[in-house]
């Protein structure tokens, strides 16, 4: 495995990769791997030549009150993983890598944002489709892997990769889960075992929603409060939001129709989970295309 | 000339041409190809195997109460003009091609534009820097030509380029002049003849200002002044601005230092004229890089 941590190393490298007709599948990452991120490189090593993962804590997709310091980091740990996974080439670049001044030009994300996660986090999604564009010029992929646990980000890349033009497969890559259902996530170790026990009623929650809408519900609303009926049923966890909304244009609905996301997220005592289900249905009538 | 006005299959031929090796070189403009246009096509033809011309008007760059619908249009005329200089591949998509719906994402220039036309011109430059990214995602340069008499455009093209990490040289060329030093554009057939024998002092005033510092004049102020005098004094124009600011930066001088633009915006009766000129000085003593 060869780890680069200069923009131009890379970009010379993965030139030579393309020149050699090799196609190449991306994973961007903020490091702390974990089985939700070996799935995407899984998926990556079946479809592409090479593979390469990113790891890359990125300012700029943190509030001024959120996490950047204390986002978990461990290099040994993540590069031990990625070569066990068979990735080729680990891109592990400095801040000052990426940003080595005040920016001229930035993203800025004006639709599927003010739903969802995006509510709370002003601007995270500017920051995620910032380092994006940075990251897809540099290894410039023919493919690259989101996890749909986040559906919200593999929206906004949607949206960024087909606006921009980006010539770059995006391929999502369906949620990992426990045996029990619960979405991983390095933050269900913060979980109490209580809670632990609590949490796959997330995903109960919304393997309920599917089946109603499988039996004939169209309400928005009934699918809404028979998630949020299930989870307070079986958790003591606070619902952060449960909604119902287009998928990827994440414009709320009232009778669902075409491709439908229910999305989810709670807080536990000492860590907030998300998870969702993504249901196909036939295209309202009269719909616009 | 090959011809083409769909994104995909322009993406599918460019493809095919890097796969054979091929070197790229871009021409972005709206079209309406003057010899301005023509000193870029030529730049473009001595350096690579292919060279694409694209012919958009776009929309995104044109404010509320600016002339998108009068901007003058002659594919006709165009197409004769590259196939004689010369061009392999001319892009000409329609708006709807390029916008078929609202953009979910867009560039905004956050530096660079709220000095010389872009202070007059809010969004302009965010307009510009979209549809370079689409452009360029469409086209995937080696290398793309601006002018220089837009100074400013290439300097927000330099700074997207750089801050985007596009894998894409930029290559400014010098603007191409009559023979009495008036720059050429579109815009110089609307002079009378009394202005167009009055223009060439814009020129006169820039050159006069290159050789003060030359002889070591290093005020901003007294160069200003020189120049504002020497228009004054030689035609009925009105200033619009002069202006002397770093180079690419843009950042206002007190005092030259490094690389210098010396910019200048005038109105005649019916016609706006811009000219400049670039100058490279020491770096200042303790300036920071």
């Amino acid at each position: 495995m060869i780890i680069v941590d200069r923009i131009r190393e890379m970009q010379v490298l993965m030139h030579q990769c393309r020149r050699e007709g090799k196609t190449i599948g991306f994973v961007p990452t903020m490091g702390y791997l974990h089985e939700g991120h070996a799935a995407l490189i899984d998926r990556a090593r079946e479809e592409n030549d090479m593979v390469v993962v990113s790891i890359f804590v990125n300012p700029l997709q943190f509030g001024p009150n959120e996490d950047f310091a204390r986002y978990p980091r461990d290099f040994a740990r993540d590069r031990h993983i990625a070569e066990q996974r068979g990735v080729d080439v680990l891109f592990h670049p400095e801040a000052g890598e990426m940003y080595p001044g005040p920016l001229t030009v930035q993203a800025v994300v004006k639709a599927r944002t003010d739903v969802l996660c995006g509510r709370s986090r002003p601007g995270h999604f500017d920051g995620v489709a910032t380092v994006l564009i940075k990251l897809f010029h540099i290894v410039m992929p023919d493919r690259a892997y989101f996890g749909m646990k986040d559906a919200q980000q593999v929206a906004v890349v949607d949206g960024l990769i087909r606006d921009f033009n980006f010539p770059i497969e995006l391929v999502p890559v369906p949620t990992v889960r426990e045996d029990d259902g619960l979405a991983k996530s390095s933050r269900n170790v913060y979980l109490s075992p209580q809670e632990r026990k609590e949490a796959p009623a997330l995903y109960q929650a919304l393997q309920a929603a599917a089946a109603a809408v499988e039996d004939g519900e169209r309400s928005a609303d009934a699918i809404r409060h028979l998630v949020k009926e299930h989870i307070e049923a079986h958790t003591h966890a606070e619902i952060d939001y449960v909604e119902v909304c287009s998928y990827p244009d994440l414009t709320p609905l009232e009778t669902l129709h075409g491709t439908v996301l229910v999305a989810v997220a709670v807080r536990f005592a000492s860590a907030r989970l998300i998870d969702n289900v993504i249901l196909r249905l036939p295209k309202a009538p009269r719909q616009e295309e």
